[in-house]
């Protein structure tokens, strides 16, 4: 039973499976009377959602890449205020899908804006809310946009703005969130998401375990 | 008749006159054959349009200052790299209601956020594209007010946030405006528009003539 706060994110490409991941850690930690406040990116506060139908709905806007990372910094500046830091102060376990490593991955690795501009305005943005465990989802890009894909045609919507993106992008993506685990020590995680999906959570709910015990 | 572009920018509170001056100058640069390209902050591209009715016009929102922020220099990154660096490389005369100086006096000295995080932010933002000048339209917050609260009356519309705040921040921001423009020198100018409109006008045109002379 943790005596504080945890913070905990999941990351990974387009269908590596976070959000079911998510959903199973939920499942798990009730079993035991835990409710995590689980909560995502962009959009974890009504004031992002509104943002993130701006950002991922409006096909004709073209922003640049340096407002596009301001708007997620904002963002995310209103996300950690409102939702992550009151839950943590209040002792919750947070579970968010997607954080900051997803912008150095995708504005940073993917669109080439550069990273100490990035963690730059993080450190205000976020005031050094750092997690205390980010669980990467690694699965090679072809196997999560087919998932992905199969998803959105099913439910016949496409608010998909980076599934569009060449190849090339998603590998430089994903390459980055191997980095980003390799470098942040006990604090990173990754996890081989190509295998079967109960596999894949099991594996998320003991490091996750792990971390919070 | 200038022989590259200039950046000159109208700055004030509510109800000074901006829009009114700026038509003017339209008019007056219209007569030498000249067309100004008039722009203004936020809203100044479509993709900024869409951010600003966010911003003023969903009252059950409740951004952070950090966050509103943000949302702000992403509109000014968007402003500055579609139109305001464009219309000057072309050799066009760019005239702003409103640019930094806005940020900095409200959100820094209303809001009290740290003018150096405004600062910082804007020098990658704008990537240091700072006005040839700022006219100052200096007005009691009182004054400026009344005809605001008119006009929207007449409209009526209210999109606005910022009337709403109480004397005291209106004056702060009033102060930084002043502050500002005695600080930059030859690059600013305060023209005392509690005067007539005509005389205002007048004023506002002849900086201007000067600045691009
Ligand atoms: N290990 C797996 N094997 C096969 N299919 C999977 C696996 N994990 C998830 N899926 C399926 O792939 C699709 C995407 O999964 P999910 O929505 O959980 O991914 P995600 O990482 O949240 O994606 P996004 O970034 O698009 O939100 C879903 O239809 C899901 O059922
Ligand atoms: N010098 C003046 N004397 C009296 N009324 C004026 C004067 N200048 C402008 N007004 C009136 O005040 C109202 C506000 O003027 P204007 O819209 O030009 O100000 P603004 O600085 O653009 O305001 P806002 O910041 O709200 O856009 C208008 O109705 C305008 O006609
Ligand atoms: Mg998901
Ligand atoms: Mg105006």
């Amino acid at each position: 039973m943790p005596m504080r706060g945890r913070f905990i994110v999941l990351e990974g490409g387009e269908g590596a499976g976070k959000s079911g991941a998510i959903a199973a850690l939920r499942a798990d930690f009730a079993r035991d009377g835990l409710d995590l406040v689980t909560t995502r990116e962009p959009g974890g506060t009504p004031e992002g959602a509104a943002l993130r139908r701006l950002l991922l709905a409006e096909t004709t806007h073209d922003w640049t890449s340096t407002a596009e990372l301001l708007l997620m910094t904002a963002d995310r500046a209103q996300h950690v205020e409102r939702v992550i830091r009151p839950a943590l102060t209040a002792g919750r376990i947070v579970v968010s899908d997607r954080y900051v490593s997803s912008t150095l991955a995708y504005q940073g690795a993917g669109r080439g804006l550069d990273a100490d501009l990035i963690l730059d305005l993080h450190s205000r943005a976020i005031r050094d809310l750092w997690p205390d465990l980010t669980v990467v989802l690694d699965v090679p890009p072809e196997i999560g946009l087919a998932r992905s894909q199969a998803r959105l045609g099913n439910a016949g919507i496409d608010e998909g703005r980076f599934e569009g993106l060449d190849l090339d992008f998603h590998r430089r993506v994903r390459q980055s969130f191997l980095d980003q685990a390799a470098a942040a020590g006990r604090h990173g995680v990754v996890i081989d998401a190509s295998r079967d999906k109960a596999t894949v959570e099991a594996a998320v709910i003991a490091a996750v375990r792990a971390a919070v015990g």
